[in-house]
């Protein structure tokens, strides 16, 4: 879009039920392209890292359908989005269902090019090995800080004998290719059996902090927030939300399912709470819609898309008077 | 019913199990009128106010057929409903499905007619509309308090241009035609995202007491309430239960959910805290049973119509010795 | 769209899973307004009109998402209809989900002005009545004939006392407008109890021609195809399929569903029959996805609209090739 | 009901949506007892003979909800049962989910006070073991003719070592019994791999007539017909309709499908095709809610119990007249 | 298996994915018996003692297939249970679907044998009248301890008139046949209408502690454990989980549903906290999977085996030790 | 399996409700591999190859789940495949759900041994992909004939640019390996929209026998299996059942599924006219439970396989007595 146009905005109650209509994210405007935005909503439509039982690919499609559900403001904390920053939908990023490592490459390239307009990028996944090449491009002046929402802590080394790139691996990856920054990830939610008690070990040792759903029992939300700012600082931030983090009964439309996660009502406290930071990016991934009978699931993620939304406008538009 | 007859009771264990039978509320005798009754279970099958996804109409069967499960007496405060009050299922009010204004003229008649027999009703929805005419029916006698669970404050003055009967209107159209006193009106569990942060401008500029979830979560169940003791006094009071003030994870079937709303376990407490109240009636409101595979939703909005019976039963019989 | 532009296409599958992307009509793009198109694929997500079970207000949503499984060309009778015609999805008309007549008047308008640019209508509902405004739209020139496949010949003259305006009366109300020419038009599927005897005695007076279910299993496909011949003759035709003329096992999701209905290799082979007739628009309605768990219903919504499609876009070939 | 009072009528379209209101059988007035009706609708809700999925306990209430759906007239056959005959809902037998035998003397007492009053029973089941009581019922003056859709034969004679009544020997047991006249007796539908191929020896040694889908598949609906005639003569004749005959498409909802089964139009033209035996009572079995997700099957089950009453109240007015 | 073998271990994730394979409790061997393991596993599929909704029998299959997302150890107590104790699935108890009292006697058969083998049995119910035949042989020396989470006490006297034994009155007779010592039962969860405030006398005189949900809300975790350590003392102990004792939202798969029950995260944490308790069998009984479209329950239903496996094994190594 | 055992049965209705036990195909025995087997049944839980939705790797599991239906022997063609043949369960193919080329090495080594020792592999499916690498197995002495079952060809050369190895493109690839004798392969059922008319040329030009859908409807099941004879002639053919064949009402938990296919009655009469043939093999393929509300499609699959098993054993006994 044109810097100059005026910034887009989902209709308004008075011109159309919001069930109506070709399903945008949050029903803004559909680009072909990042330029001239300042948040891009994009998707990616793709499952193959999984694991367990499939069905991620259907995520943006679905999270578009139940983001109809989004108004325009955020009472909880007043911030209006679309008043802060130019923010539409571009679109979903190209994938290949039958081959992960193009699937890699095409996505990199993807949000490559839609960082590359200035734009900052909020992905509805696919799942979580999609965090991967999204984090390639958001982190392409350095590793950034990480809070990262899940049942697991996704640094598992090698599944199946020999394969590097799954759903279980991608934080690992990152590491390693030097797009996060160890000692600034947070990891809440983290439950479970496991197949060894050192499965946490190259999460502790690199220096992430672990936040297991039984410390966080003991925590709350307060304490939790601030262990979670401590960790991650002043620097740049991707936030990643696997809606596995929560309780499967809040999100039962997922392929690896673990019971005793976090409420929405959490969730959201977490991520308002989340506010101030310097946030660059952000994401939502796992919502399977073949296993969501109620469509819940894809309720959640596009309302927690739109609680991101909120605190990456607030922290752009900060940015933005701070440096003008 | 003549007033000399035993009490109606449920059916006890001894005699057939709770799932047979032709489903009516709390599987009390039907009636054809009111009369004779104290409490006057009713249900209103329609959802033509409804601005999102429909099927609140269905409400009403789903509900009975749940409610099968409800036994005679209730534990948790010790009220045996059917011991302290004649209470029967009169059927369902008539509605019109394509006309709105011809159903709020009918629906109007109806609870007025069942009002006049010294009856209290105690409804089932439909959506949040068919409370407009229910209090119009109650609020007889002068306006009346108000303990609203909600995430939505149903006080928007138009949709759709111009459109002044929604379910998203009531209780603005409920303080303009005098049936709420706005200063006895409390809203519990509002939440989600708005179209314009002055949303709430009209309830609060005209008195209500708005407690969000943010400040629910601050003040828990206790302190709220005496927060709504507070508001709504010593005079007549009508609850109004709209099923999405729960998460929705407790109540999936409803058109317009909002994710991280009241637990089932803070709805029953809150309704329980209301015992003592001078309760005049109630509703339980926007159950959709098409979007609801599970059938929690109708179990939900059957239990929460026992605990109000439960209280409802308490006033009627406390005002009935107080009388006496 | 610019007259001299390619031929809108879906995306080929070298390019993209079908299961990807933003879920407009056939995957084709979106248009503001039907200008330079020759077929206007359009929705209308309004179910008002609905005296049984509602949610066909859902309708456009869910028959796109499923349009998604169309390819581009039909090798059951060789057409390949973006070759053939310049077609694109130009959204949903305006609607007003608690007033009816604002609704029909609304829906009017929007289909009289794409009919003026020259295009011709293959419309998604929505209930039944929603063919009403449509009509109005493509018979500006004089009455037309109609093909009409469901359970219900929707031609009784008042509901609930006095309304004239539901599903169940909207070829009544076309008769009387002059819409259609009631010796020109036959329904196909017609079956289930009714009210009296008398219920068909309208259409079988004004001329309608009813094949039932009993006469469709007597006479075939081929048989009943050169009945329907017979009555629509050489003049333009309208052709209206309400998915419960299928059997509910091909769409249970649906409103008002009568068991004992059409297969969908029926409807199928009927529907391609109908090539060589001067087709002017058509329909698909009363697809309810709430009421639909497999999501079939909505499948063969979208399938049913391709093989409509197919067969207007040969016949606007032809005419154009006529009248060159 | 009082002979003299006027026919019970389902509401009119005029009145109230068909979706309103408690549901009874077919809309129909609730009465205490069968005295002074011609056709009693009747509920068995128990499942404690069944071997494999358990759930139609519930088939009476869901049966009854869908039975809204019917209006009042068969146009297929030009029937009125409401003009022919006195037909209202009697409620539920008494039934005991935890004893098999109290549950079978129970029904069997209900259904010989039923029958008494001169009224002919029409039953939804529970399992296939309850048209055991009835015909108990039914055949008090000597064996009954018996036509029997189902994909078994059910003439088993034990399971689980010693076990005689099950929902797969009822029709053994009704032989032994003398409740059925074995060479009046035909079996349509039957299917399904075996245990043996001697599992039918018990059948067809006693003089049954199966007639396999392979065969059906053979003769079509007019020569079955003709056999079933042959069959059943012109004696008394009870009619058993156990879902699973149809195809599980048709009815999902039921615990032992089998593949391959009848349509509903075929199930339609077969029932009709019985008009003219002197029927003395019949019953609709098998379905059960909690397996069927889209709700056909009950819509089924409640169309069907509709095609019975249209052929037993035409029976009834005949031997009425021929009485007179 | 033979004493001097590896322990049985699940496979681990560089073989095979957890959804493959054929589902066996925990992915674990099948035995033919019980000799040689520390903990045997096994299903009662069996629902024949179930008062309301049935469909229990199809737990052990469900909770198998949904056990399979169990991998090897618990990181929030750190027991790694097939490190402990050799445990094994033993495949299901002989059950007759249609005969309740050879039921219990084939069910006492088989864990006397069971447990006459020296293993200590983990079960997968089936309805909740299965603990009585576990309890049997599980009490072989002497009453037990029991800690018994439910929303019902499941010690009503009779049902329907004189039905002694239903899932609904389990621990009355197991109290009249001395398997468990009343002063050493706990039961935590209680909650739900009653048929008349009489109805927990028998448990409170005979000695049981009943912990409300309304006396849980005040004590919240940690105090009930302290008051369930209290009651049940140094003494064996038998765990029995009816997972209806959850709310509904965690385990809508169930046939007695109350809402405002425990979260997963409580169960969870209470579980852990019997960790030390000389425990001797336990049971997770009333999934019912017909009833459960997301999976959920079952789900819940594997995770709190688990979670009971690592308890038990602990204790079994524990007493290994002492006795060593 | 020792040769001199006893053939494998599934238990007896004497024995053991058919829900009960762990889930083996037809509740066989399970063998660590095919040694001594006529018949080894197998499973490939994988759907890598899959372009749109997934799902198919839960195939095999709920095969099973549902198998439990299949009794001995088959009434329709008096086949008793466990007097005829040594049938057992062997487990799952090693699959690798993350790793296209690495799983189809596995599945052709896991296929490879299983021929080798001289059983005929029966396997449930995974997405149509899978067919590739059994192939490989079965046609180790030269290419197969092939009968396949399907709404598509499966016979594409590329997706998304250049994958070469997906489910739409297994018999082009076997047809280049030299696998399948083209012409002798024949395809019945195919349908559905294309990207092009052109898309059939190779399977045409290799001489492939195309049966269209609407030849189908005109040939009928005789005249179609005429056809099919003569395609195959009397060499050793493989037999591939794809359920999106099946009209999407049989069949709804399908990946890609087109309206308008054949009914089950219609397919178990073609199997069933495949005996005769000299087979080698066949599979059930692209069942996806997670799409499957009803259950149905799982069902379906078991029944399928049955069928084939029937005459596969019938094909094995005969050509055991021809070479004896």
């Amino acid at each position: 879009m044109a810097r100059d146009e005026p910034y887009p905005q989902p209709p308004h109650l008075s011109d159309t039920p919001r069930y109506a209509g070709i399903p945008s994210f949050m029903r803004l405007p559909v680009f072909a392209d990042a330029s001239g935005l300042d948040i891009a909503l994009a998707g990616v439509p793709w499952d193959g890292g999984t694991t367990n039982c499939p069905g991620a690919r259907h995520g943006p499609r679905e999270i578009r359908n139940s983001s109809s559900m989004m108004r325009r403001v955020n009472p909880a904390n007043g911030i209006e989005p679309y008043a802060l920053c130019r923010v539409g939908d571009v679109g979903d990023a190209p994938v290949n269902p039958v081959n992960l490592m193009d699937t890699l490459a095409k996505v990199t390239t993807f949000f490559t090019a839609l960082v590359a307009t200035g734009a900052v990028p909020l992905v509805a996944g696919g799942d979580h090995l999609i965090s991967l090449p999204v984090l390639r491009a958001v982190a392409r002046h350095g590793p950034v800080g990480l809070v990262h929402f899940d049942a697991h802590s996704d640094t598992v080394d090698r599944y199946f004998t020999d394969e590097r790139y799954t759903h279980g691996t991608p934080f690992r990856r990152a590491v390693e290719e030097g797009l996060i920054a160890p000692e600034r990830v947070v990891q809440i939610g983290i439950r479970g059996s496991l197949y060894g008690l050192d499965e946490f070990d190259f999460a502790r040792d690199a220096g992430f902090r672990l936040i297991t759903m039984d410390e966080f029992d003991e925590l709350g939300v307060a304490a939790t927030l601030e262990a979670i700012r401590e960790v991650v600082g002043s620097g740049p931030v991707y936030v990643s939300f696997d809606v596995d983090g929560l309780d499967p009964v809040f999100a039962p439309g997922t392929g690896t399912p673990e019971i005793g996660g976090l409420t929405t009502r959490e969730a959201q406290r977490l991520i308002r709470g989340l506010r101030g930071l310097d946030l660059v990016g952000g994401d939502v991934v796992e919502v399977a819609p073949p296993l969501d009978p109620s469509g819940n699931t894809a309720l959640v993620g596009a309302t927690l898309m739109f609680e991101l939304l909120c605190i990456l406008a607030d922290a752009i538009a900060g940015r933005s008077k701070a440096g003008s």
